[in-house]
């Protein structure tokens, strides 16, 4: 590990968001001089002294002038965040504060710090594994609830437990065959070939069911896309509309913050529906039909779920039962929906029948819930269970698919015997994938690149 | 006081900003309840027993689902901001916790509070006065080391002891005129008139050395308003940015959040300049040439400061000492800049030198250093004494200014005699205006107008 990574320092960042809408800031410290860093502007009570988990009030201060009144939280490790020193700072919320203070703070020796930098020192000193530390990144940009639920999950350890339990169970057969190089030339096993290809085959089925569970993970993590289908003004964003106004949290006074990001994200019963922009799709009505059909298609195809929506009062219906064959060939769940059908008299209801369509008024907000559970429905997330171990991170699947490339190749050495000596490489591998999740096994470029994608301060 | 404002429900708010980039965020509670709601959603120990000023570390639930693990700080009334029993919960900062966590807080019984509501609480509860509770939004709002240095003296009470020691002066005269008045016809006077006057006068000096302040203050606040004067292109932007980039703070890792707001605002030694837009002046070049000129004066009328530019290399000297001119009639501080004077020759710089300019190359830097000392010089405000108590809010310069006249009419009433009850009547008046400087004396609207315009959470 590189020295600038290991290196003991003190560090210090602002650990709130910027902005001018606050009423507080919080500007944090770690390392070992965290406190006598403090100490040397703070006026109040000798911190040096005080126990760890408390609070005081006094003024930071720059010669004799005062900076601010502020309350100065302890942590004195190994019982913090980092497992180091750790001081937090709460100040009133002013830009011109925070910039003199944390100025103040570097000038008494402290360092600022990088991104993620206090999330990469709570891992480098065991207070996380690396699944975790990556966790927390996700728990912060985790907006519903099952982005919530995977992240928290995942942050209390439950993939690390379950990865730990099996990279032990395989290190005990790895010691095993590496004592049988030991003693190459007397042609021992000690580590039984029938045990070991149980176990093998144990934790391969585990390791593909946690592969498989990513696409799921994904879904659950960064949305379910969505298309949807149709001619121009047949009323996407009156559905669009529709469907946000009912889900709008209600405790949303904190405004100006999710609106923004939110757009074509809508939030069903836990489950973010991310709506692919096919506007593109509608701009290339002048060039060749054949072309536009092709992009459209290309644009569905990344979707999870396909919504076609018509409005009947408008749309020719052999065009519309074309296009909802053309949506079928795609193999992708779909949903049929009929606007407008406040409109349409019982006998005209009756024809749409055989394209089993869910009949909706996105103006009037008719048919909305049943939709919402259509889309539920048709992506099967409805129920998530929190005790289900799910990977929703790419490094992590693909750290997986290598291990179980890894013990396929154990079993074929167990099945077609192979000596000791390939089995044990395949074997310690396989443990070295599954090291990388948990970060038992790094890199300076893993971390690297971990943390940087931090936001500082965290 | 109306019910609602002095209402002992427990509320709560997310207290630091709002937004992506911080790693934690701050929900506070304030109230009775603080604790016990807290406790209610909180796993780890019980908050009940703790002692004040102690975190806990802890995980918050609904129900079974852990929402996130957090820190809880406890402050026991009234060792607390507002003198109530006050809880800081730090989250991690995802927009998602933070509408659960306040969510399921309202659930046990707080309610979201207003703006401004917990500092008011802390001015009801007697724990700031309302000046002070005043400058609490100032010292947020600050962005120069003036403004600072203002806000924090007045927050820390400097401006309100001056105050509170005038008036108590005036009360103990107040109390024996109405002493007279019980005794009105034995026509006594138990108030030294001469003492009076001395007092009322003594009072009646640092009242109009308040209101005087203020102008000083003000400019100090919201920064010193100037125009560049001058012709199109002369090199206006190239200055700014000369200036803005010998001052841009070092340690603005914390980008993105002053940017915005300062603009054409430069910070020079801890004064902001802010440049008045004189855009639409150039705009109206097609317009009567009288007409322009006219504007251009209402304009630089304006400010407290006027720079004229130009360039050497293209100006027409006859144009350039008509304006001149014309910008030494309004009378108002004003400094002659002239740009390019890299290109000038010692013989061509000499033909300036009536015009007593400053030499500078903005594109250059140069001169830079030279053309800072001299703004400073030109208003004057180099040397702030922050022990000097200034008037920086115009409810106060209000208040100040019926002080006076109340106070006039006592000197007049003592040197022109009236009975005790005129007397009396003012001495009250002048009471009544110095009192709702601090807040002795408030109404329900003026604590409404006052702190709604606070953020929510402070």
């Amino acid at each position: 590990m590189s020295t600038e990574l290991i290196s003991q320092d003190t560090i210090v960042a602002l650990a709130t968001s910027p902005g001018v809408n606050g009423a507080i800031a919080v500007i944090r410290l770690s390392g070992s001089k965290a406190i006598e860093i403090t100490n040397g502007i703070f006026k109040g009570k000798d911190l040096s002294m005080q126990p760890s988990h408390t609070i005081h009030f006094g003024t930071v201060r720059d010669g004799e002038e005062v900076i601010d009144e502020v309350l100065v939280s302890l942590f004195v490790g190994p019982n913090s965040y980092t497992k180091e020193d750790v001081v937090e700072i709460s100040t009133h919320n002013s830009n011109y504060i925070i910039e003199r203070l944390i100025g103040l703070l570097i000038k008494q020796g402290a360092r600022a710090a990088r991104a993620g930098e206090f999330t990469l020192r709570a891992f480098l000193n065991g207070g996380l594994d690396l699944s975790q530390a990556e966790a927390v990144a996700d728990l912060i940009a985790s907006n519903s609830a099952a982005s919530h639920q995977i992240a928290m999950q995942q942050m209390r350890g439950g993939f690390s437990n379950q990865l730990r339990q099996l990279r032990e169970d395989l290190v005990h057969f790895a010691s095993l065959i590496e004592l049988e190089l030991d003693f190459s030339e007397e042609d021992v096993e000690f580590a039984n070939r029938n045990q070991l290809r149980t176990l093998v085959t144990n934790i391969d089925q585990i390791v593909r069911k946690l592969i498989a569970s990513f696409e799921q993970g994904n879904v659950l993590k960064n949305g379910v896309p969505v298309v949807i289908a149709g001619k121009p003004n047949v009323g996407k964003s009156t559905l669009l509309n529709a469907l946000l106004n009912e889900e709008r949290a209600i405790v949303s006074d904190i405004a100006g913050t999710t609106r923004d990001t939110i757009e074509d994200e809508i939030n069903i019963h836990g489950i973010t529906f991310r709506f692919i922009d096919t506007a593109g799709i509608r701009d290339t009505a002048d060039v060749i039909e054949a072309k536009g059909v092709e992009r459209t298609r290309e644009k569905m195809k990344q979707a999870r779920l396909i919504i076609y929506l018509f409005d009947p009062t408008q749309d020719r219906m052999d065009a519309v039962r074309q296009q909802i064959t053309d949506v079928e060939d795609l193999r992708i769940p779909f949903v049929t929906l009929i606007n407008k059908s406040d409109l349409l008299t019982e006998a005209q209801r009756l024809e749409y029948t055989d394209l089993k369509p869910v009949y909706i008024s996105a103006k009037e907000q008719i048919g909305i819930e049943e939709l919402k559970d259509e889309l539920l429905a048709q992506v099967n997330l409805a129920h998530i269970n929190t005790d289900d171990v799910m990977v929703t991170n790419i490094r992590h699947v693909e750290a997986l698919q290598k291990t179980a490339d890894a013990l396929h190749r154990v079993l074929n050495g167990i099945d077609n015997p192979v000596t000791s000596d390939f089995l044990a490489m395949d074997i310690r591998q396989a443990l070295h994938h599954l090291g990388e999740i948990t970060g038992t096994v790094t890199t300076d470029d893993l971390l690297e690149n971990i943390f940087s994608k931090f936001c500082i301060g965290k």
